[in-house]
């Protein structure tokens, strides 16, 4: 966090006084020695970033492939050698272009989308816990956000959360996220998704990389995103505040009591 | 928008009813019969939004440069045709990747942005007004937002808001409105930025390609944009709610007693 000077302007007075402020850094990944691209996010968990990144846009299968990844954090330089040498980079840049941009993805890899291991249908969350789980996780952004600048995203079991990350994007938070699970090698397919954005399609697309069955959020989805977790047979809780919510897909793993 | 079947769920009772839902469409833009890339955006204002995204993007300079736009709304397409029929593909892919991508820009091209016009020192703006215009643009918001989930955008001089858009994605809103001004000929170095969501460097690189010499959001600017406005004599004003505001960067322009 960065403290700048700034003019409070109130009904009755101006004061001039030192503010907390979100850090952006420009972090440069180069994979194999090749630049890739860079990506303005906070910078923390730059190795999570990295991995997490590479893996939900399909360059990474696990973080088995990876060789070597050094963070050079004078330069804000990621460095990621893979065990294979080739990548089609013409390929890449189609693909990050269009699910990379935090303008959201497409059915551009409609097909790999749909090629993917299907959602646990077992997994069953009742309302009462996604209220609790909700409430930790709104508690813990509060704690880590003295700067009203950030977003935050979490993996969650049935019980706790498991991985917590923040960012100033809310596509580098779950990138984070997802980068430390494949680090910890989680069994990400009985873990839910918590986002504190709003749920576009590019969030279901990086929820059904790794396989988790719900994804929750405070916030609202978009028509596209529900077509795609319809379409993966994912659960959308979204506009989770409190004892309320709203089940959009696959309403059989919310347990009601009716 | 869009409407679907929730599984409403409160305290008490749950019940299945309709719900409005922003809608999501992949805009593919093909620029001289080249396909470019796609943007997932709200369904409006497509033609704005490709002249924006092009202009923000650095591959046009005015709306003149275009021959013929025409936008496919039954397959999400938008064509357009420049009159000079060259365009460096390789330093595109670049620019977009780094610049237009919601992850946010960084200082790639640092020159080109510090190349660009100075904004205008003379624009004065009062505490009183920019409260006013906020409670303006929060109205046009409440009123658009049916769904919850969708940024807002506008350009304003002093008195009154003149461009105002909508989009799931805040750099597209602003793309939106920054493709108007262009096909309107407004004379946007003396209008200011308002926008629903955070200030990042990307904003900020928007805002002073257009040469907005004023940017204000409810919400928190990060320190890359804090930097970036310094560098390019913007004014940052953040936390704009009700008669409360936190001014970033070149206090000069705000009007204030003391």
């Amino acid at each position: 966090v960065a403290e700048v000077d700034i003019l409070k302007i109130d009904k009755s007075k101006n004061q001039t006084l030192k503010d907390k402020i979100t850090e952006e850094i420009p972090l440069t990944i180069y994979l194999n020695k090749k630049e890739l691209l860079t990506l303005l996010c906070s910078p923390d968990s730059l190795k999570e970033l990295s991995i997490g990144f590479l893996y939900s846009s399909g360059l990474l299968k696990s973080a088995a492939d990876i060789k070597k990844i050094t963070i050079d954090s004078q330069n804000w330089v990621s460095y990621v050698e893979l065990k294979s040498g080739d990548i089609n980079t013409q390929q890449v840049f189609k693909r990050l272009y269009t699910s990379g941009c935090g303008r959201g993805t497409i059915f551009y890899n409609a097909l790999d989308f749909m090629h993917k291991k299907r959602l646990a249908r077992d997994f069953k969350i009742s309302p009462a816990k996604i209220t609790e789980l909700m409430h930790v996780f709104q508690k813990k952004s509060i704690i880590f956000k003295e700067t009203g600048g950030v977003h935050s995203a979490a993996l969650a079991n049935g019980d706790e959360i498991l991985i917590f990350k923040e960012d100033i994007g809310r596509h580098s938070a779950l990138d984070k996220v997802i980068g430390e699970a494949l680090i910890k090698k989680l069994h990400t397919g009985s873990l839910m998704t918590l986002t504190s954005g709003r749920i576009s399609s590019e969030i279901v697309l990086k929820a059904q990389k790794i396989g988790s069955p719900v994804v929750i959020s405070r916030s609202a989805p978009t028509d596209q995103a529900i077509k795609m977790a319809e379409a993966c047979n994912m659960t959308l809780v979204g506009f989770a505040r409190g004892k309320r919510m709203n089940i959009y897909t696959v309403k059989e793993r919310i347990i009601t009591s009716e």
